[in-house]
């Protein structure tokens, strides 16, 4: 195991009603500005909620941040935070509306002359507004960690910066107010959660044995209570469940002492850039691809996820490898995600197009920094 | 699940080294009352790695915290931070000595008559003591959460306490201080780590699906780390597994939103109290009597277990339960702790004895509250 230095403050308030709790915990007086997306909260009651139980505070409200949140956007809301005094930022909705509100944060106290300067340049955050999260969608996990992901169109840009300053001090989880999402947004959260595991246990082994063992953890609860989700979806306790398994997919517990792969994430955020498919979707796509072209330097990890999480016996490595990987396609399938380059509109056009980005960029991804731009085609070859 | 809310702001600074990260950690010009046990910092280099590292701190000592540290010894302490104008304390050593400086923290700002009022009448712990600690037994947990028992040897009492305000403000764990511990408290250790995931897991079933997984997750690896240890003393990453486990085990993670039990504790506690037995010996002795005595109302998360982390097959559910228990015992042996009455001095009259305790303070233990004198008594003739 790695060195490692762990400290996550993030305040959990975790069940049903739990709204309520919001005059507990924002100090009275605040002046609040409220986040949201594109009105979501609206049809799940979650609106209403947010304002009755903040009925003693001054809000404004702030709607429309998009999905990858845009810098444009988001230095709106800015100069509403300077103009109006605002005190606390409270983000409503899913991951990109709180990934944006940590901008926000950040943004509203930047010293400098460019607040892009946090993305691009990596220019620390000295200081940032408090904020926190109603969060209504099990996926990102942005509620209980530090960082954020913004996207500039204009320069085609989708960049992460983390700081402990963004930490949300709340994160308030309802899981009924997931039963309406729509059956599609269910799935991409649990590939999502899934591959944010992978990310951080798939890697060339490091002898983190609790680490492993807390990631496989999070895959077969997403493997037990996914079906129960897709059958009914307003089962209280697989609701439940899956959020506070995404929750702890990306709250640093997963990867502290050991390696980090994240090489999925940086082929799928070019293919979303390139032909607009959903972010797990994406995910689902590469990662088979992956495993097959790291069979070597995953392969010991491959082999222990198959014996441990799907039951694959055998001491032939190679087949449990191969079985390994279709057993997780088989996953992303049951709960109706296809991992097909067809069914994206990934051509061999944009496969060239997405290398390149990665090339021009002279990144080089994966925990053992062996995929650049040559590896990328090549794995793009091998979805299916 | 039920609702919950979970915080837990203590920074962990794990692995090779990391004690000379002192000065990073505490605010400089700090008058540091360092606390420690009976000596065992003096033979395993601890003392001077931290007294290097600390070197430009104005430094009070103050040794001989005993195991179940004792009030009287803890007031010595409380009267030395008022004279000295003490200001950060740090607890070095084991959970002993860092429940004892937890209790120093809170007396040293308590602002009522007797500290004690913190123990016996549960006075909420208003201030306290910024506190630390550099731990070198995987055992108790007390790194990372807020909870504290202190003995008073003339009221023959041992009780507990709570409060946010005895968080430490970072945990230090160096594995390598635990090469040279004696078998026996590693072994010790080991069993303490396993029964307190029991206490949060063995439970009616609640459908905390991830919190389950996430305890079978620590025992899996105890069961896989614990051999290596026994077998090679200086085994650097099973040691670091092994601490990790016992850290991860009493943080609070594994019982957000579920039952817990504990009684093995409440019963344990007292047959210490009558033998002087070792806590985790008292432990090994009656977890499985008393699964025996609560097959019913623990059968369920006991089948889940034998058949999750014993492998037990089969669909006869008495026999899995006898198969867990037996596996569970022989868990325990294998790292030479026997669950025997004969062993430890528990003859009837013990028996008696700590039944009448319990039964003299009215408690009720158990997550279902249905284990009061007779079912103690009960229990421990099932004791091997």
């Amino acid at each position: 195991m790695e060195n490692f230095q762990y400290c996550n403050p993030v305040r959990i308030v975790f069940g049903k009603g739990q709204i309520a709790a919001l005059p507990e915990l924002i100090p009275a007086g605040s002046k609040i500005l409220m986040t949201y997306g594109g009105g979501s909260i609206f049809k799940n009651g979650v609106y209403d909620q947010v304002k009755t139980a903040l009925q003693n505070y001054e809000i404004v409200e702030f709607g429309g941040i998009e999905p990858n949140p845009q810098y444009s956007t988001l230095m709106k809301a800015v100069d509403i935070v300077k103009k109006e005094g605002i005190t606390f930022l409270l983000a409503v909705g899913g991951g990109s509306t709180l990934d944006g509100t940590k901008f926000i944060a950040a943004a509203s106290k930047f010293q400098g002359e460019d607040p892009w300067d946090i993305l691009e340049k990596g220019t620390p955050v000295e200081d940032a507004l408090p904020l926190a999260s109603v969060i209504t969608l099990p996926a990102t996990g942005s509620e209980m960690n530090a960082f954020s992901v913004v996207s500039r169109k204009e320069k085609d840009e989708k960049l992460a910066f983390y700081s402990t300053k963004v930490f949300p001090q709340f994160a308030i989880i309802d899981p009924q107010t997931t039963f309406s999402l729509p059956p599609r947004q269910t799935a991409n959260g649990i590939v999502d959660t899934f591959v944010h595991v992978m990310e951080q246990y798939i890697t060339h082994p490091v002898d983190a044995a609790l680490q492993d063992r807390q990631c496989e953890a999070i895959i077969l609860t997403l493997i037990d209570e996914s079906p129960k989700i897709m059958a009914n979806p307003n089962d209280y306790n697989a609701r439940a469940n899956l959020f506070w398994a995404a929750t702890q997919a990306l709250n640093g517990w997963l990867n502290v002492g050991t390696a980090q792969c994240w090489a999925t994430h940086g082929i799928g955020h070019e293919i979303t850039a390139q032909t607009g498919t959903d972010h797990a979707r994406t995910l689902a796509l590469v990662l088979p691809a992956l495993w097959k072209h790291q069979r070597k330097e995953k392969g010991d990890k491959l082999v222990q996820f198959g014996k441990r999480v799907w039951g694959i016996n055998g001491d032939d490595k190679e087949k449990i490898i191969d079985e390994t990987i279709d057993a997780t396609k088989k996953f992303f399938e049951s709960v109706g995600i296809k991992a097909s380059c067809a069914e994206y509109g990934v051509t061999d056009d944009v496969c060239r197009a997405v290398a390149k980005m990665i090339g021009d960029r002279n990144a080089k991804l994966g925990d053992l920094g062996n995929i650049g731009e040559k590896e990328v085609y090549e794995i793009l070859q091998l979805c299916d």
